[in-house]
């Protein structure tokens, strides 16, 4: 299979993955959505359920959708990425290039589905914790921990898929995010996945999200008395749903990345 | 297989998912019923499962419930709807006559199911949110756009299945659709379907679900104040709830249909 | 297959579908449970997985568990209740005599497991709440004409299971049964199988679960600010939760049959 | 299969078992964590879908991670406990401290994931009902009844999946947990699995859970005026959360070990 058509299958699946995932957190966070306070089950349930869509249509790579898969299937010491897809520098750059670029593009589509309940949302922090993820307590060492403890889990898990016979793969793959989700995503909000939380970032960094605030208004600290604990990180002089924050951006890239390859060296060891 | 065998197949499945579909929204939104305020994600499973049952009772005509969907396999230039069922206009005129009716006769069994809760409740709005889908925020543009967006994601993954071998497809179809309800239903109430909106907007103007109610009581904004946000229409000096808003009706008409036809053609490439 | 291995495989199965059954309703009901107060949801999935535990431990006799589904059968035109049992007049009574025994013993076994509990709980009303079904409005002929409605939808789409390569039987069920509850379950808490109610309200009038109340206190309208909607039955003058409820009692028995009934025969014409 | 590997497989699910399980529960009681009062469902998802991980990831020994299990399978009269692992005394101990090492390592990586809530957290109550379960009414003789029972069911069924053609197994088995704990939960917390108790609170004894707190103030009845009931243990003159509440350690332990054992003695009878 050539670089194109993994690239391809690869970003139709992420994009499929970001349009649900971004799509589930637009509808429980953002003014007026019908799903508003819907939960952290419902968005358990939409990014498992994404998955479970990315898949399906990623069918031909194998639906990775996901650097920290494609990174733990390298470390495991596997011959293939999927059948008949030779592990190799060029396949490996398609399978990552392919992820992020739909990573972007399905945040992007989630935007528009979204797009006047961005319009209507006054709230910057919810509008990027729409795209990016964010820890609840701004303590990075423990963030990447818990990044790499959560992908670890879940590219172990993925690696045992092949040895056993289900033929359940996407639903069972879907129900493991929801558990992983459900179970540790309380600290940081789960990327367990670098193209999840990059794509959206950049995409919050270049779309007209964000309307113009006054520099005091900016200040204050958004969400003090809201009910929802969805979302609420620590908020520091600097408005961080402004600038993306780009400063934590590191830890849902670096995490993912250094769980799935532990993940994939464990596996050689285990499986 | 003849038109009538189609048309009774796919109205005998398309009346499930509407009986099923139309009762979960009655459950949560009417009065006195034991399943009120029971929130977003029930109505998204209430919604999915009814997936999974209509399909099974459709097993004949491949279950496609969903104008949408034929329209996407029939642009997908495949050979068949289903096993044995050449497309043809006969054909496609069955599936999509037999869908309509189909949707139109299950919401009026819901009717009968939740009557006395009818007969209760007293908000009309929410007696048309049970039937119809309606936007949250009133922008006809974006609605038809977000409903090709989430249609357009449900043929793509469901035009995926057939190059998979999975056995699960009630099961997996379901899960789709609680998915796409959780990720991309805030903003329009994924119609997702034609006859899903169409059938029980009929059954809605045609039924004796409206009580007379005084012209200035009408107008009054019903609703505000109200806890839950599942159902939030802009409400104009017009009342909605008593003309079935047909003013927004050929939004989850043509939104799907747009949908549906874009995923054929994208499958017809991708896969 | 014997009377009496079809009576024990029907007694067990229907046994652990009530125990856990019963189970969830006494979790989301009664005082200090861990689960109180649980939402619709919590209960739908609660009576979904206990069809998946009970089909799975009667898998002998095809793991019926409902009168209304052996009627369903019946009435079908099908030879035999499960692979190596032809319908007869012996076989037919093991199954029905197996459900109830097995309903009214899983009921008293979930009584045990919550026994503190319901010492605990002073409201009359929720402790038969939680071994019988109550219409949210007492309008009998409409409650059952809800009840033969979705005991309809049940029987029929179980009747198709048989037609369709699955495997995922009892998963299938239980999502099934997940989707009526939430849907139909609204109007009068979704009986849909006599044995279901009334081996819970044999159970209700035997077993120790009232404590003696003044006359007076009893007629005080149990419930009333209470926020749940779970259960919420008229209130006449008569303490309907001392008394088990009697006068409803026909209701969830008969509907269900009636609406097995109608599914066998529709099947018989439609697959 | 040596001592060495079935120790390595049931300690490597039992941790992700352990992991996934406790990290649901720290989600939802936790100080500042997303899924903070997120409801008894999103518990038992959680823990069913970390069955699902625990025994994907234990394939090669069958993925008990559950001493009842183990048990259950020996009192069943099976020669077997796993594809090519005989039962004999050395099979056995090595799963059993393979399961509780497992569990004491997963509880352990889940407070790493959870570190910094952990230390936000000042209810001591809730911090022990992270790791170990604990009953809603302090009633030994029924608490120790409510395991059997919740754990015979679950062993029970278990063992008949081994009578029916699904490869569903991880999937029906992680149903199942989320049925059980959702219908049988309320009373005790649901340890039906001695592992999964004991190895936590091992580990909240050694690890620094508890900060000092003075004598007095330890006194004060935590929780009072708590709207979430997920955890309301009777309170004592003797702060239950600072001493892992040892009294209690032996009901679900010896609860789970007797409900295992007969449903192994009746499997081998009913099946």
């Amino acid at each position: 299979m050539n670089f194109g058509s993994i690239f391809l299958s690869e970003a139709l699946g992420t994009g499929v993955l970001l349009l649900l995932g971004v799509g589930v957190v637009a509808n429980v966070l953002l003014a007026k959505s019908k799903g508003q306070d819907g939960g952290w089950l419902l968005i358990n349930i939409g990014w498992g359920f994404a998955v479970l869509a990315g898949v399906y249509v990623a069918y031909k790579t194998g639906g990775h959708l996901n650097p920290a898969v494609t990174i733990g299937i390298l470390f495991s010491g596997a011959d293939e990425y999927a059948s008949g897809i030779a592990i190799s520098g060029s396949t490996t750059l398609a399978y990552l290039s392919g992820q992020l670029t739909g990573a972007f593009l399905g945040a992007t589509a989630a935007y528009l589905a979204y797009k006047r309940h961005f319009d209507e949302e006054t709230d910057e922090e919810k509008k990027l914790a729409v795209f990016a993820t964010g820890p609840a307590i701004r303590a990075f060492r423990w963030n990447f921990a818990t990044e790499v403890i959560g992908t670890f889990t879940l590219v172990l898990v993925i690696l045992a898929f092949g040895h056993t016979p289900s033929g359940l793969g996407p639903v069972a793959a879907a129900f493991l995010v929801v558990g992983i989700g459900a179970s540790l995503g309380g600290p940081t909000g789960y990327a367990i996945n670098p193209a999840r939380d990059l794509g959206p970032r950049i995409a919050h960094a270049l779309l007209p999200v964000s309307k113009p605030v006054p520099a005091d208004e900016a200040r204050v600290p958004v969400g003090v008395g809201a009910r929802s604990s969805v979302e609420s990180p620590d908020v520091s002089a600097e408005p961080i749903g402004k600038n993306s924050d780009w400063g934590y951006a590191w830890v849902p890239v670096l995490g993912p990345l250094v769980g799935g390859a532990l993940a994939g060296l464990a596996a050689q060891f285990l499986f």
